[in-house]
């Protein structure tokens, strides 16, 4: 009888393990060799789920964009109103402690690395489209006349938001970043109930 | 009599090599050595200039910062209105030619080791208050109640929307990049003279 295997699960032993490694070593120290050496899984049980670094990396950006996406659901259903419901789905992008700055740092990585290589832009396309749905939707049922474009907007604002806190802790704190938010869910979404 | 040695051209031209070299083989080509040959000085003398690899790559964000700055001031100048002057300003960040993507290669590049080395935070920090501060003397010309916050929101925007772009062109082409701008500056900027 074969072995049972339960790829997922090992899949997701290898990501928690690059996670350790990102956060005490940052994303250069990130190699299969590595990751391995981190899960306790062999190179080559490691190399037969992610083919190279890019593959590991771009795995550990889905687990953040869709890690984000469930706490941004769930704030929203905890939401007393729309304009709240907004900015709670925007912070659980902004680096505003220990686990989402690390997120942010796994982030921006992989951002300025797919720059560098072109196939990887469609995984980010990708997670751009489904982020913009998810606000969209939110801001449709505000009656926004614009909902992709506003979520798009907003979006660029905390990525942009988030960059220069992780780069800038001083020039940008938590505080900031909450008042800019909150200034242009305000702006965007005039029509709301609240 | 001792050889008189231009510091500030010596400088520029090391810095025109890391240009170079960026543009061709990306941030990670970049060290004292790979600059040294590149623009044909000894190593010894681009040692004498920069202790490290983050000295470098601190002095060409520096002059990205600055270069963009020269021109976000000539195109304020040049247009007939302030919202005109306003969009025209961000799109000297924006990635929309070959010489601003590689300017925002470095700049992002840049930000993402700041976010692992702190000791460069600082020189991040003073960049962002420079640009905030020549963005909202504009903002506050035009009577806006917090120029100083629509500028940082509007920095914020211009920075996401470039990463997205530098990421995944296809996502975020150029017309999306100058249209989100162009709204927010609108909105901004509503009690804009034109």
């Amino acid at each position: 009888m074969p072995k049972l295997v339960d790829h997922e699960l090992r899949r997701r032993a290898i990501a928690e393990a690059l996670w350790r490694l990102a956060d005490r070593e940052g994303l250069d120290a990130i190699n299969i060799r590595a990751v391995a050496r981190e899960s306790g899984w062999s190179t080559g049980v490691v190399a037969h789920y992610f083919a190279d670094k890019d593959d590991l990396l771009a795995f550990a950006f889905e687990l953040v964009g869709a890690g984000c996406a469930g706490r941004a659901e769930r704030a929203r259903d905890d939401a007393p109103d729309r304009r709240t419901a907004l900015r709670a789905m925007l912070a659980e992008a902004l680096p505003l402690d220990d686990r989402r700055r690390l997120e942010a740092t796994i982030w921006f990585g992989f951002l300025v690395r797919a720059a560098a290589v072109p196939r990887m832009g469609e995984v980010v396309r990708r997670r751009y489209a489904d982020w913009t749905a998810q606000l969209a939707a939110e801001l449709a049922a505000t009656g926004s006349p614009d909902p992709e474009g506003a979520a798009r907007e907003l979006i660029a604002l905390v990525d942009g938001l988030a960059l220069q806190a992780l780069s800038s802790p001083e020039g940008m704190p938590p505080e900031a970043q909450e008042r800019l938010v909150a200034g242009a869910v305000g702006r965007l979404a005039r029509a709301i109930d609240d």
